[in-house]
């Protein structure tokens, strides 16, 4: 999916770990300039290495024209590089008070017409923009791991975000590729990060109380529920579940499980047992293969998923006023 | 995935709703002889349409030498249904006296040296086995929807269950093309519906507050996290998060967030309103298009998901005893 007709030139990454490069990496290669900085004295280093990691999927994937990683301009301070940006995208580290100083930071260094996005993944936009002289210009633009291929983002406004700033924010994450969801009701979490999370919560308890292995719970998720859920959600998924009745057969015959004890209601504690359960468990599974190779491996098979399933999305129904 | 060695000639399904019904589809696609019994007066040719409505998607995937529908005998009663089977598969509604009851009749009727494996997702089965003259051989072998398409089964011994039967189980469902996850504790939902669940009492609550429609919340799994989930279940993506830290990393960087209010932690009331929201988004999502299209469309999906994400399950890579 490429765009030459992005209606901005300019991205600015403030923060270029795992996010804040993948920001990057997609923006390149949807032929946009790229403006970035990172406190982390390697930091221009590890960007590049990051980029260049993500580069072969990105060119199979379809680069658009005058796309290049040597369009990434490595910046020396926030303010330097925000100039100029017609929307710098945030992915500091997840703590409010680091995250709004910042933002007031970039908000005096940017153009008036900039957007400026964070990539919290579950902090308000309406605290976020606390100190911000134009407050009605943040917006949360949440993306997934990998941001180069996956192409959910959630924006989520504030208080005193505009609709104009909505409105625009969502056309440019669609030019650059990506499936902009706009949550209406501001909420900790947000949409997809809540849904995870309580997969999260009950997969650490298994863990926790021995049920199972980590690969053994990401087997079930594999060949079972994640199947589905690439092309289906739960809703969905469940309406057929429920046969010729659809959903309402479906609530009617499983509703009353809701009150099983089913689930774990609180998170477990992260004691250092349980962490060495966790990551050990994880560091198994990768059976000697680096984070870097395991990357590549799922890369390759994003963008065969990508294809595949972009044969079932909405468009290709005829219903392009579907999410 | 063929094979016309299995272990076994004759399956019996007792309880042909939707799953039995696919049991019996990938059962016949397999080469397998099935008889079916279902206390619906209209049950065989509800069964032998939901059949012809998997053939197709089956035959695509690849059918084992002789296989064919008609190989498909409906029976007049359990004991017919049983006389003769290597392995009766029980599909009753999740009631655990009716179960209990059912599975008594038959442990009567089957031939001593049959399995006889409930389809239940979440009741115990010590408590199933409660009324069996022979429990050693009552096994939970959990599967999932589309039960002719979607590996997973979950394998879940009670008290009694004797390990030969844990072993001839899993070798049974392997030969039919299933990929069995033992769950070592008997715990109730076991561990995939435990997963499932969490996320949707969250789903659930999202809608009931008004925070997303159904189709926005399964826009946010589809967009998302349900593309890495078909490949890397939870742990194995967050080890990928965490960049070169791997899992160890993710963990110290977002376990805090777990103290977070992300989750709402008891089950929404199904009330009217909720199942009219819950049930119209489906509904409207659908856009006109019956179940059996959207089954369908499913399954035409899933045959090119299959096909593509075995390229990298772990015998593909040459870890044949990985999950």
């Amino acid at each position: 999916m490429t765009n030459s007709s992005s209606p901005i030139k300019t991205l600015a990454i403030v923060g270029t770990g795992v996010i804040g490069a993948g920001w990057a990496a997609r923006a390149l290669s949807q032929g946009l300039d790229v403006k970035a900085y990172d406190p982390d004295p390697e930091g221009e280093e590890k960007l590049r290495a990051a980029i260049a990691n993500a580069w072969p999927a990105l060119e199979r994937k379809g680069l658009a024209p005058g796309a290049s990683p040597d369009r990434l301009a490595y910046a020396s301070s926030v303010e330097a590089a925000c100039d100029g940006a017609d929307l710098v995208q945030e992915n500091a580290p997840e703590r409010e008070a680091l995250k709004q100083d910042l933002l007031a930071a970039i908000d005096a260094a940017a153009k008036p017409e900039a957007i400026i996005a964070s990539s919290t993944s579950g902090l308000l936009p309406t605290r976020l923009a606390a100190k911000l002289e134009r407050p009605e210009r943040l917006v949360v633009g949440h993306p997934f791991n990998p941001v180069y291929l996956l192409p959910l983002v959630e924006i989520v406004g504030g208080e005193k975000t505009s609709d104009a700033t909505i409105a625009r924010t969502k056309a440019i994450y669609k030019s650059i590729g990506m499936r902009p969801l706009h949550i209406k009701r501001e909420i900790e979490g947000f949409v997809a990060d809540r849904l995870m999370e309580a997969l999260w919560r009950e997969a650490l308890w298994l863990v926790n109380d021995d049920v199972a292995t980590t690969e053994e719970i990401d087997a079930a998720v594999v060949y079972g529920c994640g199947l589905r859920w690439s092309l289906m959600g739960t809703f969905l998924t469940f309406h057929l579940a429920g046969g010729e009745g659809g959903m309402r057969h479906m609530l009617h015959q499983f509703g009353p499980a809701l009150k099983l004890p089913w689930t774990k209601l609180v998170a477990p504690e992260l004691t250092g047992e349980l962490i060495d359960k966790v990551a050990g468990g994880c560091e198994e599974q990768a059976a000697g293969r680096s984070i870097k190779a395991l990357e590549r491996r799922r890369d390759d098979f994003l963008i065969e998923l990508l294809a595949l399933v972009s044969k079932y999305w909405p468009e290709a129904e005829g219903r392009p006023n579907a999410i």
